[in-house]
């Protein structure tokens, strides 16, 4: 198909501009300082994407809420599903449904290129790989996605405003067999499951 | 279970404050400085941790040794194992029985979420996702846990002063043959395994 | 052997010597400018291997191609294959090769160590882990190795101007079926295979 020929997923496809030049500004001491303001930023916000990340896996719905813009944008593409959802609300809901406690959750953002737009706007690209199984159907899924995203800060906080991922690979196995767990925090602490609801 | 109920993985479970902001400091050049040396110590931190994971799994048990503060606390809790150990020569001397020639470790942090306390002292988050391979035993574990660290500059240099982590999962599998392996590091450089001694 | 007593992944054997100390340099404005630009230039050289690993299992090899020096030097010895060549193009090109529509790349650098050397030079070591489909070949490597790298500042640019992998261990699977995917990004956008050209 013609609308297969162009990826998409790179700079252009996903709309990331290159960013304030991680370069110091000439000057003098204010501008300097704006410039170390931009690296705490930078920090900013890879602690925010991998509390992300840490929250989903544990199940922390609650912290998981203060890490988003209230007005979020969601789209996640995956081969077998896709998430198109407006809000924190609807997105904390969403996930607290998927991470139940028949559900192991392994979800790794790697490679951060973070860009600053403004003092209180920038985009990222994410490398994220994971896998999923979800105990009591027998099912597994796993692969690799670029995320691309944009955050927002609001007073001294930085929020992820848009996000969107899609798929490099997804590898579904349906009859994947209950691993032998040792143990299994999800189990412990996820939210309720279909089976037990 | 009553003491089921209450995650043990949440940042106010594992005694994680929030740190001092990734904000500059208002003031003249030595504020500045403070604040950029606080970034410097961000990166080393990094560095030191990164320094661990590929020091491990290269059995480079000298460098790792040099990691450490001299009386570190270690208490990592696994599915099927918890190891709580005092000071850095019991740690090292049990990681170099744990990383021999019958051993493939491959240890990946991910994540980082690093709280500056002080000048000179810090705390930190990773995610970790492992797995281990005992050749000699056909064992294989594999899974994710949240590492939560203490760190103390001495001098210039900062070390681990405390570390501990908890499972997200761990899976088990006795019966693992060995891997088809091409090359294998820790088969030539770890340290000598319960078969050859 | 003799030989193979020396361990070969030790920062010694790599030739990384321990760069530009993570302190803060004494004096006014102009030596703090000089520090905060080092501080992007570390965040910059990530952003380069960051990019660079979602380049190649994205198929990119344009952006691929701005990520190195016109000389680059590549070294990488696998289990079963050594990589050593000479000058961006013929990298280009030898990357163009593997990943094509019958490759999954799942190829992740974790634990950046980056030491400033200079104002426009730098070394890295990485810590890789990856997965590599051959699919129409029924073929799979994984394993994990460290790379250590040379870095060179051309204008505002970081540039990969030598790069090399050895090995921590790695596993071949001849025989693997086909994974059952739902997505397969290279597929559409990879180089052509060798059982289509």
């Amino acid at each position: 198909m013609a609308t297969d020929d162009r990826p998409t997923l790179t700079r252009d496809a996903m709309g990331v501009a290159a960013g304030i030049p991680l370069e110091v500004t000439p000057g003098g001491l204010e501008e300097l300082r704006r410039d170390v303001q931009r690296l705490f930023d930078l920090e900013a916000i890879k602690q925010l994407k991998h509390a992300y990340f840490r929250c989903l896996d544990t199940g922390n719905f609650e912290e998981l809420a203060s890490l988003f813009h209230e007005d979020v944008t969601v789209h996640f593409k995956g081969g077998t599903y896709e998430w198109a959802l407006e809000g924190r609300d609807a997105y904390v809901a969403a996930v607290s449904k998927a991470f139940h406690r028949q559900s192991i959750g392994h979800h790794n953002g790697h490679h951060p290129e973070i860009q600053l737009v403004s003092e209180r706007e920038a985009t990222g690209i994410w490398y994220l790989a994971d896998q999923m199984w979800i105990l009591e159907a027998d099912f597994k899924t796993s692969g690799t996605a670029l995320y691309w995203d944009r955050y927002e800060k609001q007073g001294d906080r930085w929020l992820i405003r848009d996000t969107r991922y899609e798929r490099i690979y997804e590898v579904n196995e349906p009859g994947t067999k209950r691993p032998p767990l040792s143990t299994h925090y999800l189990g412990r602490f996820g939210g309720p499951s279909p089976s037990s609801s």
